[in-house]
């Protein structure tokens, strides 16, 4: 029989699971804590069950019983879709960052940061359909505010605030965001989760910047080490050239992009049939327009474009392809044009994007179906929303961004992989044990401890009057500290200590060398200072 | 007359402040945008205009009319209570981080990371008068959620949650936490802000890990240059001893705790007013607790308790100097003594302390009303609210713990007014600039800054085909750049490239000096090294 608690319409409730459950039953007996038993779908009983595996929040047979005897305890678990992050995962994570902080700074970005919530009015109207995963804080009197969806909106709202002097930024923030999503923790799909954001924004000569931003995804992707990855491109202006030189009806236009965008997990006959079953349009229309989105190339691909007559004869799509053009120019000199490929079909959900767009995927990512590591655009109108009106009804203020957001959280998933292969990681920086051999010693490791610590060297000793010493060496190979100070009493007298060196796995070492206490520190710092 | 816009009752408004605005007229005429006058204090208006000014949200006079033409548009401020870091700050902000980072790895801390929510049942009942400050997510379906109030409950949700590995751990954790408190921006009291802890759970021998944190608090202090400090130290078992001596009412003690514990703030007339009249406690016991908590001093003060027959006939008192007898042994021999002082009537509110209790002021801190800029102490309990009750009703795992605070944002405010008087916070990275004489060089400028980046030199240039000169000198000089390279068409024939050293004030080098374009990298290089 099996036990398990779960939360049921708000209320705790103990799940005993009689011997009938198996897969050819499709219903369990389920004995819940108020003595009654209710019958419930055995998936439905094994889902809660691995839900509450997943979280780690087994509860124990005498809290059940507790529970059963009306006692109050708590289920402990993180919020669905957020999660605890261990010292082993934080130091896997602040290697990514390090590694992405450096190319952002290498680059001549600055960092702000902003408030977690915004006023929930600065967040509508940003995000299209996506505005329903919002996070909104309780009325609790006061204003209305909700937790941000993305770093764009909160850095374009920063923009429009702050005066002339940030309207020229380059900037990275690398912080959570907040998204009521249908979370697939294995997929790296959170509710909470980190997104890194190096955006340019300012009034600049066309493509210089984005060209610059492209470069620095692929820096990025590259030291992270994550293998091969292709950032696929377009541009908002030749996808909506397309669809105008297709007859597309206006209003139609980003509902056909929606579906479209698709065709990176659907085929073309589905994405089809949506455009005409679902979204209206008719067949020779839907023909016409997967002619262009089912393109994909390199450079040669906007040559192929530049003759076609249609194309060239309309004013949006030959804009977007001239740019585009002048992209691949800066992207060769710059030595990343062989990461990109050219994808008619990739339009971005997001409304705000009006120029280029692109997205970063590795083969990992695709077969595992977590989609792109890595996404953004140009975005010119954002920051003059926030911004009032002139006379004319045109923003009183225009900056021109473009940007890009590394989603973390699916490139630590696959450098967890990989560390599941390789070395163990090591999250203490702990550098020296000092290892007391006989009880009441502790004073004398506190002077050790002191003296280390006053030149910087880290050192630990076990918090104990008599500790074992099998144990302490456990800690020293658990926490893999390389130098190990053992006092004794005999040691003590003699004013000397004995250091081990656990890097040195020659045996000839034995117990380790004898030390002056008055050579301690030198010796320590000379052979840590190649660690 | 000024113009402003401020939300009333939840509605925008406009206030146009009559000429007759004056400190002598304590009374202003504001037009309202609906075309009434609303007769407002000069005081009220002021407040309103400084709320403004702080919070950067003017709004133009453009935006006002649309206002007054009921077009739509956005208040642009953040969230009350909470604020945006621009670069510089963020400059002084990430020091500050490094340097507290610094201190708590050199001690063999690791760090994890929890989510900014928690379910609103892992909070309840650990902040006692002051859970009204939590800030509720808004029930949009799923579990009940909060914003995180302090990092100490989470981490021991953490400890209680994750099994054996992490019963014995010296965590660090910088992170946000949330107040819905009334805010007082000046003073460094935000809704928003940064804790920084380190903690030490485990089953250790008495005294050793609470030695230890004090030493990390007293290394972190010192490092980061704030001037002289104090750490106010108390025991829980020895105040709780002193009141049950004084016969104050078992279930009077912490209430009672909570007067004496305003003695930093009021007089002790105030504090046994309150005792008496609100708290109901009788005059001579009040007296009787008055000569305990006016007790200040060092260790000879623990000797004067030590003759003191009534404590030492208290168990709890007893245990409680016993432990800060111990305790200060260490802390002569970790060499921070010196900085602490023995003060009788601090309390401390939060209801999970169980030992030694702690607080650090500076004169600054003191002065200003902004009370203390970190503390702590032993919750020896809290680990085991979160597991079940065995049969006899006690916690089924005890894990005790101990750890320290640092509220960041007071530490800034001291820091960023320390940095008025001082020198211009350099917030951007870039080392060197590339600058073009003349028009359409930027692909030559591309190609120069990618062989820079493809060597980890942070080069940056102006995104223009045609750049005026003046403009490139003045971003070099506002950046801080400490080097340019000056190309132009005689250099980019000769095969050249002209390089200002920007930290040499010395006239004589003129325009630069010139170098071959193959000596450039190796050239920067050496002179970056000592950056």
């Amino acid at each position: 029989m099996t036990r398990a608690v779960f939360l049921a319409a708000g209320r705790l409730r103990t799940l005993s699971l009689t011997a009938n459950r198996s897969p050819i039953n499709n219903v369990c007996s389920c004995h819940v804590s108020n003595n009654k038993t209710l019958r419930l779908p055995t998936h439905q009983v094994l889902l809660i069950q691995q839900q509450q595996q997943q979280q780690r929040h087994y509860i124990s047979s005498t809290q059940e019983q507790q529970f059963q005897q009306g006692q109050k305890s708590i289920v402990l678990k993180t919020p669905k879709g957020t999660k605890d992050y261990n010292d082993k995962e934080m130091a896997i994570r602040s290697h990514v960052f390090d590694i992405i902080t450096k190319v952002f700074k290498k680059h001549g970005a600055v960092t702000i940061d902003t408030p977690v919530f915004e006023l929930t009015e600065i967040l509508a109207g940003k995000y299209g359909e996506d505005s329903k995963l919002i996070y909104d804080l309780a009325d609790q009197g006061g204003e209305s505010c909700s937790l941000r969806y993305d770093l764009t909106v909160p850095f374009a709202r920063f923009v429009a605030m702050h005066g002339k002097e940030y309207q020229n930024i380059k900037r990275y923030h690398i912080g959570k965001v907040y998204r009521r999503d249908q979370p697939a923790m294995t997929k790296g799909r959170l509710r909470e989760f980190y997104q890194c954001d190096f955006d340019i924004a300012g009034t600049y000569d066309s493509m210089i910047p984005d060209a610059e931003i492209l470069r620095v995804l692929c820096e990025a992707l590259t030291a992270l080490h994550i293998g091969p990855y292709t950032i696929k491109i377009n541009h908002r202006k030749i996808l909506d050239g397309i669809f105008e030189v297709c007859q597309v009806p206006q209003d139609h236009i980003r509902s056909i992009s929606s579906a479209v965008d698709k065709l990176d997990k659907l085929s073309w006959e589905e994405v089809k049939r949506e455009m005409i079953e679902e979204r209206g349009l008719e067949s020779h229309v839907a023909d016409k327009i997967g002619h262009y989105v089912k393109l994909q190339g390199g450079q040669e691909l906007l040559d192929v474009l530049f003759k076609d007559q249609a194309i060239l004869n309309n004013k949006t799509a030959l804009e977007g392809l001239k740019e585009m053009k002048l992209l691949y120019e800066y992207l060769e000199i710059m030595d990343v044009q062989d990461k990109l490929r050219l994808d008619l079909s990739l339009a971005r959900g997001l409304d705000y994007y009006t120029g280029v767009i692109y997205e970063a995927i590795t083969p990992a990512s695709t077969q595992g179906g977590v989609g792109s590591v890595a996404a953004g655009g140009r975005y010119d109108d954002l920051v003059g929303m926030f911004a009032g009106r002139n006379k004319k009804g045109q923003p009183s203020m225009k900056v021109p961004c473009v940007g890009v957001s590394l989603g973390v959280e699916r490139i630590f998933s696959i450098l967890q992989a990989q560390q599941h292969h390789g070395t163990q990681v090591k999250s203490k920086e702990t550098e020296v044990l000092i290892i007391a051999v006989g009880r009441d010693l502790i004073k004398e490791q506190m002077r050790l401890a002191k003296e280390l610590w006053d030149h910087d060297i880290k050192a630990s000793f076990m918090f104990k009057n008599k500790p074992k010493l099998e144990k302490q060496w456990a800690m020293c190979e658990k926490d893999q500290i390389p130098l190990a100070i053992i006092i004794g009493q005999d040691e003590l007298n003699a004013n000397q200590v004995r250091l081990k060196d656990m890097r040195i796995k020659d045996k000839s070492q034995g117990g380790g060398i004898m030390l002056q206490r008055s050579n301690l520190v030198s010796e320590l710092k000379s052979r840590l200072k190649d660690f």
